[in-house]
């Protein structure tokens, strides 16, 4: 059995080893380039983990674990266009270092070769595989539509948000893990409970970027605390407060949203004395508390014996507990 | 067995009859638009000819067919972007009806629910279609990347352009032959022969666009004659004649391509000549017989009945005699 730092160092032993350049260069040179660019390769990770949970031989699902990481990044190549992102991990974005023609295509290419790596497994699971890829994939697209049409909507409900990154980011954590246990050839039962497993994590993870931004030590955090007040963002905090709030507050709080110039330090005090005025805090900590019992649940149904589940559980209290 | 017009009519029944919006509309409803508009559905069409060959139930390889049509509307729906086209048969390109965003994840949902419609096939023939559908979607991608590196380039052989040409356009012809004739249960050999069939035909088609563009009827071609010329478009006409220019022609023609003020009439006359100078019209001609020739030398690889080709020589006949 791997820990999670044994396989991450595969994953990157084996992307290194990849070729994704052929002619036409101009095309899948961006592929390469953001492929390179490191990250914590978390969603090949989540598949070997799984993978691992019922069989040792990690190197049979390699290939298919890389397809969904150059999948990942596909996303990112569309995302950072119809984002207008400058930079992506520190370096510039493909469509600010080439533009958005090379983007597209090199995406469309990168979608392509994702799916090849990934329907690298046996005959027998390829039909699973396949619908279950396809199912992941749409939903990161709805989930990417929502997310642009939630900017210019100030009616976004908390349940709507919440499905809104489940669908982005939560879903392709999810069948990253389901993925791995099909193709080990994990029960059905089983593997949609990673599937379960893994959403609940993505939407912890997620919520809790939005609780530390506000709540989260400015040493451990690593970046300035309050950057999303700064901006707006909609997080779950801001979204949850305007439905909490009573008159006065919610006023308030409609008020700074609107105002074009203020001293940042003072909106943020003044935000974040709303959020605790009116119980977000609670809300969050209480939410974040409910996906990680959920997540839990979810490991219960995995019925493989106690000691193949460790790195799960350290990776439940791992992000359970993260200040950062 | 079908006649082309009887296939036509069920491609375009079941293709009313497909739901592709559900939530988020915005997200779906460009792909319903793209899909409304019309068009000859020439590859699915030559999905269920191919299919026919072999067998009657067309009814079996009909959402799979529709599948091809679906993904032939994702790549416009994308190159429409990179083109930044304003029409496409006579109505709003989706990026400028909608935005460019809009066009980008509708074309990535589009492309998932192509894949989704493709993979409707027996189990048994799942790792061929995939395999057959990757190799194609990746040829596409390759050949519209050297349509844009074409555009700034003047030094494009003949061989380039026709591969170019190919890649974008034929391969989906082929793939579309190949796919109906592979889930009717062709054998491997013949299968790909009407792949070969299918990207000679396709190569006979457009340069037959280009050589109709300055030598067909203008009564019959329906356009007007020599738009290709007045906007210097690098067609096999052009790269040709500059192949086979000597010094004099050669600087002439380049002068009236560097021209920014000139009157059509007299840019259409004077580069004609130079066509006809230099032999272009016969090397046109002599590329589309040979291609035409390939065709049906593919065509007499595949062992059916006589009688099950008849509407393959017609198509053969009819692309070959085509004056518009």
């Amino acid at each position: 059995m791997y820990t999670i730092e044994q396989l991450r160092d595969i994953i990157k032993a084996e992307l290194n080893k990849q070729e994704y350049v052929e002619e036409p260069y101009s095309l899948f040179e961006p592929i390469k380039y953001i492929m390179e660019d490191g990250g914590k390769r978390l969603r090949p990770v989540l598949t070997l983990m799984a993978y691992n949970l019922y069989r040792d031989d990690i190197e049979k699902a390699l290939k298919s674990a890389i397809g969904i990481e150059i999948f990942h990044n596909y996303t990112l190549l569309h995302d950072d266009v119809m984002d207008d992102a400058e930079l992506r991990r520190g370096r510039q974005t493909v469509h600010k270092k080439w533009n958005s023609n090379v983007a597209i295509l090199s995406g469309d290419a990168a979608a392509i070769t994702a799916y090849k790596y990934i329907e690298t497994v046996e005959d027998s699971y390829l039909r699973f595989v396949i619908d279950g890829f396809n199912q992941v994939a749409m939903d990161v697209c709805k989930g990417q539509q929502y997310d642009m049409e939630f900017e210019s909507r100030d009616d976004v409900s908390v349940e709507e948000y919440i499905q809104m990154i489940y669908l982005k980011t939560s879903v392709l954590i999810a069948g990253s893990m389901r993925h791995g246990a099909l193709i080990a050839g994990a029960p059905e039962h089983e593997y949609n409970a990673l599937y379960d497993f893994g959403g609940y994590l993505g939407l912890v993870f997620q919520l809790q970027d939005d609780y530390l931004d506000v709540y989260g030590d400015v040493k451990e955090f690593g970046k300035s605390i309050g950057g999303d007040i700064i901006c707006n963002k909609k997080t779950y905090l801001l979204i949850k407060a305007l439905e909490l709030a009573g008159d006065k507050d919610k006023a308030l709080l409609n008020e700074w949203l609107k105002k074009k110039q203020f001293d940042a330090a003072e909106k943020i005090k003044e935000v974040t004395d709303i959020y605790n005025r009116v119980g977000v805090r609670e809300a969050a900590m209480a939410k974040i508390g409910d996906y990680l019992e959920k997540s839990r649940g979810a490991l219960e149904k995995i019925e493989v014996p106690e000691e193949r589940k460790i790195h799960f559980r350290e990776m439940i209290d791992f992000i359970g507990g993260r200040k950062k």
